[in-house]
């Protein structure tokens, strides 16, 4: 951390200041110039909140070297984590592939989409139960009854299943679901973060619709400090400037979080996109990009949909492009 | 709502349509042109999903004509609602202002400011005891023990008191809370506000850092369709490209919104700001754009504060502004 | 100018940096810690370009401490720069009312216009002769004799006039007009910044509807670098994620925009807001944040005008404002 | 287009509009319900200005259906437009490689520079020799003798150049230049558009940093509205809220605008990245979402460049790069 002092400040402040900082085994390094003296902190300045010291009357700037999120750094755990889901592994080197409906409607309905998924290669089954809607008087989803049923497509295919929560209430209700996925709106909801992080499921982290990168590791630093370090992020998009898609991909993310955390990244064309013909053209680039898997919305009879119809994929679609996918990630290497 | 369709659409599609529309009580007519055929619905077009119909295959676009907000709109409710917190009211043509610090530090901080900014004319004691943080490391707030410091500050100066709720959790504590504050962060918390509808205390709802205006209302109705219409607004500015400021204060929120709706309005520029000196330089600002109230943030000792230092006033700093804000908008008329 | 370097620098690398950064008279100061080793660098900073310090392998990070605008900059110029522009002052402490139509049509409309608003006290006429479309087939604008009528306007008013300029190309036919107008979209036209820097005109500089404030200030920077420091920066607003404006106005950028630099600062309301009914609702809002003029757009008929009729105002309605704006600027002193 | 009436419209003012857009060919569809009346006007309505409409008392809104570009439209013109830049081909399913330096520096290093990326496959040369620069300080580039430089490399090589120019003025200096580049900045230079509209030279157009699909798409309609249809889009990158990266790449744009427009369209990742290590992680990407060609920065010297030196390439990781592009490009098929 670099704090950046006014011109000419205060004596007596600056050696409270220096006093405060060393209290708490952080060195300081004094750089005084002829137009401002620079404070360089060496320690464990992730403890030290740039707000508290911006406030001091003597400090124009407070600058971070080092990045506040501890367990998801990359430095401090240089090799990828691997999290279990039932019998799949996500994060790497394999592509994990993760498909189903945007809402569960039917045992009909999922248990065919399960099968149909599971023969084109999918590992994972992911459906809504309780669904986040802008709209108070829009379908809300099936709720425990989604959720008995996804069980269901379970023991018919032995595929893993993945849900969203959207309160820590529902927690009970998800103590048999192999993976829980935090939607983009509570990507920031610190409480239920918290509770998260003091189970042991899996996590699939979205990205916030206007997250940055720091925010988001931020964020499963949350669920990794209360002990579960089973997080997996997965990118949808972020608002944008352009009307004509909900969200835009941001598929640099891919490489850049590589780099920054060690946890697998995923990504979730199907939500960015909106559009189903969309999700195949895009799909190859975030495989190309690195990504550990791509979770898809796939419905056995999109125009049928109770949701999201205009962008789930039908099984034969998906069954092509999950070919194209895998094959791709093995010529990549 | 319009339902543009493709061209030469199915005609059984298109029957089938229309039927399923009719059902719904929903009028249907029909515009058919060289290019395109048009549908206009008309009736209670609110419980339509847009989704639904966008699914379908002979359908292009589906726009909407009205907003999908019923208890929120203006039109169906032309007088401008009144919240009463307390001994205070907010809205309907008075200027509240609301005034305590980030966090609560202490029973001697808390009632201090609450002794200051009562005698500078605020009307409610506004402080933080559960912290919604960006990092899991940083400080967190005083929890229950800050809502009964809170309570302490009542008893002594008589003003109704503010404070964030950040989990359903919490509620209980907040049972002699006179005023539930939604942090930015949760306003698309659905759960949460389902909560809040379902229960009396007045509700401000701050607006998410990239919410639109009409997902704002929407977070609204969520609350108010629980049966709470107790719901006060707060810009407290949304995510920009310029860096120089945490959020971007969009002051036209005020105009616009006091079309659209009849919940009062309120602006709190130090959220924004995240600097002090200029609280004071937009607040005007913000009367002038007929705002019902200010929401600022004030500590007695802004220096040493916990958190937020550099966007808190001074008690003096606030009887200024205070006495400039009432005196303007008494000017305005 | 902080000059953050990788753990353990080449120290051959290391030295050539800091005798490359003597050379150009700048004192370095080192600052060794344990993890990091930081430059400050003091001098001159605004001429290292800080691409080619970053581009070093031995270098991490470059930080800017100094703004890099000098001309512009308030801390090398205290007081407020005033612009004159015909018999009108910009800047100052007084308010500065200009308006017109967003394209001239006619003799009879534009010198309807002028006579009308000069009665309700604007003292500068603006119209478009060439207007920047974001469409081909759009209408361009009347050009040269869109200006001749301008120059009629102003004999029969006495009125200066100001006018948009869309290329380098134009400038001979701007002889003779009060003030040249760069349009958002031509902010970072650093061509065309250059030949206004190189002329004497007055010169209203739109911000770019993605620019940030050091942005803005840099392109004023490009005018005044070459000699003509009549300058005046102009806020009509930036994208932002919200539909239902056009632009989002910022007034923000006041205060802040006051605190960098000494150039007078206006606000275009109707080129945010694109619909009449919220200009007069959000100008007292400008006013309040301390600009130094508003620009707004007058139409003798704006049912009838050939462009942007939805956000121009009538004489009528003008004349109500410019009274309440220029009292609301008064009574606040 | 589809216009929405206010309720009750005035019948007088009604029957006019429909008069006046009879007179212009347009066939007027009058849907009357409960709430609105909508008239859906069919013929060719990109002559129609929306903006004219929406001033008129009776009209609340106006929606657009068909896209208001004609000549860069796929719908009128369903093949691919492959431009020739030399001997390279841009389109039609081939995979363009372009290369070079952010700036001309000299003889030496452009002639290295462009025998290297021919080695490795690149088939036109690209180098700057006017930059657009934020600062009037920065460095501008060597202007006409850059020019000069690159015809030099092109006649030791045979590579066909491509640079960037800033100003009509600068046309005649680019009477052999083989592929002119529009860059971000002046995406909405209209005037500029217009020039480069009536000459031969194919353009490049590079995607404003916060322009609408659409927006770009209009201003390759202006170029092509002049007679030259040689138009290549580029995207290199959006502002995005995300500070890590100086833009965001939006690779959904690749297959997007494959369906919307017939010109072919390249990814610069270099611009976007603005770091070299991400451009070989990010470029596969774009090649897997179907561009029809690459622009990358490449420097025979990164640490010393004049400009840009953190985000190009060195000639070897260059050469990786082009053979694992290529190889993807013809597995993908």
């Amino acid at each position: 951390m670099i704090v950046v002092l006014k011109q000419n400040p205060n004596p007596a402040q600056l050696d409270s200041l220096i006093a405060w900082l060393e209290e708490k085994h952080i060195e300081v390094n004094k750089s005084v110039g002829t137009t401002h003296t620079i404070l360089g902190l060496v320690g464990d300045t992730a403890a030290i909140d740039p707000d508290l010291i911006s406030a001091l009357g003597i400090v124009e700037d407070v600058k971070r070297v080092q990045e506040p999120y501890k367990h998801a750094n990359r430095k401090f755990h240089p090799e990828a984590t691997v999290v279990q889901v039932g019998d799949a592994k996500i994060g790497g080197g394999t592509l994990t592939l993760m498909a189903g409906p945007c809402t569960v409607e039917s045992e009909a309905q999922i248990v065919e989409i399960a099968k149909r998924i599971k023969a084109s290669g999918a590992s994972i089954l992911r459906g809504g139960a309780f669904k986040p809607r802008t709209s108070p008087y829009s379908y809300q989803g099936m709720g425990e009854e989604g959720i008995a049923l996804l069980k269901t497509a379970r023991a018919e295919t032995g595929l893993p299943i993945a849900a969203e929560l959207t309160d820590s209430a529902q927690l009970p209700l998800f103590a048999d679901v192999d993976l829980i996925q935090v939607g983009a709106r509570n990507m920031q909801n610190f409480a239920l973060l918290g509770v998260l992080g003091r189970q042991e499921k899996p996590v699939m982290l979205m990205r916030g619709h206007c997250a940055t990168y720091e925010e988001w590791l931020m964020s499963a630093e949350y669920i990794m400090a209360g002990g579960n370090h089973n997080v997996i992020l997965c990118e949808g998009g972020i608002r944008s400037l352009e009307p004509s898609t909900r969200y835009a991909l941001d598929l640099a993310a891919v490489p850049i979080l590589r780099r920054l955390t060690h946890l697998p990244i995923l990504v979730d064309p199907s939500h960015a996109a909106s559009r189903s013909w969309l999700v195949p053209e895009i799909a190859p680039a975030a495989v190309a990009a690195g990504v550990d898997g791509i979770s898809a919305e796939v419905h056995n009879d999109p125009e049928h949909a109770v949701m999201d119809g205009p962008q789930s994929l039908d099984p034969d679609t998906f069954d092509a492009l999950a070919k194209k996918l895998t094959a791709l990630h093995d010529y990549l290497g």
